[in-house]
């Protein structure tokens, strides 16, 4: 509990080595979560060279923290292993489609969250590169990832260097419904953001990029809809001509 | 991480109900956890009233711990929120794509694992129900979701009142790779599922369903390819008629 709640996401990292015994710890906490159909279509890449962080540094936008954290894990969508299993028993099945790759993200997330959890209990940082999924298929060159093993989330693991403030979350009763979802009026949305866009750090957020408001910043300049557009398609075509079907 | 060793989920539940104030902490947890740009693109609706149970457990075919489970949580992707900010702010961006559907499964299911994980170290029990994307049009209905708010998981959570054996896995160097994917040959996967395969239930499950191999259970009777394209076709119109786009 008390882990959970002190959770920050760590981008500054010790040199300081993570040991195979506790990583296999760590791993081992992963793929004891819940899983579809105890299936575990899923498989963790480990990236601990440093040559290989080079590689793949770029595509997760040259943040330093993959340059500098001991250890790299992608954690793939995986059907090649099953599908194998399938054709060596004389039978098959499809889960090229919109539904298994959700089932595959929800469960991939799962076992990281796990090993997240894991590694902070035993005093190392984590972050998040929610960059995977803009370059799915230079990272799946990178990694060697065959047909039907898709990267969907990827965390730096390391001893922490620097712990910042933890960050600001809207209040629990501004996400949280009881029976029906209550939608919410325009003055309900500027109460729920109001302290968010008090915050210092969001107010320099706003001049720093020349906006007006807090919302402007997200949907003009950090998450814009040409980008959206652009790495979903992205995406969407990496998928596409590896046989999944969105129709 | 002995919490998280031990996992098992958990099907069978006591009577006794969930605390307002531990169901508020369990769900602290949950937002605490990492998410996307932290702009927590989700929300999460509670389940308590036994009528509402009763019109959602069929939705998740059926299954006992729906009518049973003190509380049942669906886990959404929520743009609703976060467009309205934006529209009040005089701005806009489009996450109705499939990246973005992805980003939320995965910040959906991060939360969602620390709250299980919360529950388990307080003495209670979880269990995924992996049915929410298959009928996720009717259950939007049920939890009057609008437009915009996509239901990605749900668990049921309880006091256990049968904790069974834990489910077997495969080993961990079955789904790790170092470094590059090393792709299996046929050899190996008939070793990697072997002991699966020998498993006192997985004969019986064969023999009931009648099949020659489990790896036949799975992919001509669990989860068979017209099953799966099914519900994925099902999902993909709900997601185009809310105004996703896949192309």
């Amino acid at each position: 509990m008390k882990v959970l709640l002190a959770h920050r996401s760590i981008r500054k990292y010790q040199s300081k080595s993570i040991s195979d015994e506790l990583l296999h710890e760590l791993l081992e906490c992963g793929i004891r979560s819940s899983n579809t159909g105890n299936m575990q279509l899923y498989s963790i890449i480990v990236t601990r060279d440093q040559k290989r962080k080079e590689l793949i540094a770029p595509l997760h936008f040259n943040q330093q923290m993959v340059h500098e954290a001991p250890v790299i894990l992608t954690i793939c969508f995986d059907i090649n292993r099953f599908m194998k299993w399938c054709r060596i028993n004389d039978t098959k099945t499809d889960f090229k489609s919109l539904l298994w790759l959700l089932n595959g993200a929800i469960d991939s997330s799962i076992l990281t969250q796990n090993i997240c959890v894991a590694a902070e209990n035993m005093g190392l940082g984590i972050c998040y590169l929610g960059t995977t999924l803009y370059n799915a298929s230079e990272i799946s060159k990178i990694l060697c990832l065959p047909n039907g093993v898709i990267p969907i989330t990827a965390i730096t693991i390391g001893y922490p260097e620097i712990v910042p403030d933890q960050t600001d979350r809207l209040q629990l009763s501004a996400v949280v419904h009881y029976e029906e979802y209550c939608d919410y009026s325009d003055a309900e949305i500027s109460e729920i953001y109001s302290s968010k866009e008090r915050l210092e750090s969001s107010i320099s957020f706003v001049k720093e990029n020349g906006k007006e408001n807090l919302a402007q910043v997200y949907s003009e300049v950090r998450y814009k809809a040409s980008d959206n557009s652009y790495f979903s398609s992205k995406l969407l075509k990496m998928l596409i001509e590896q046989g999944f079907n969105f129709e």
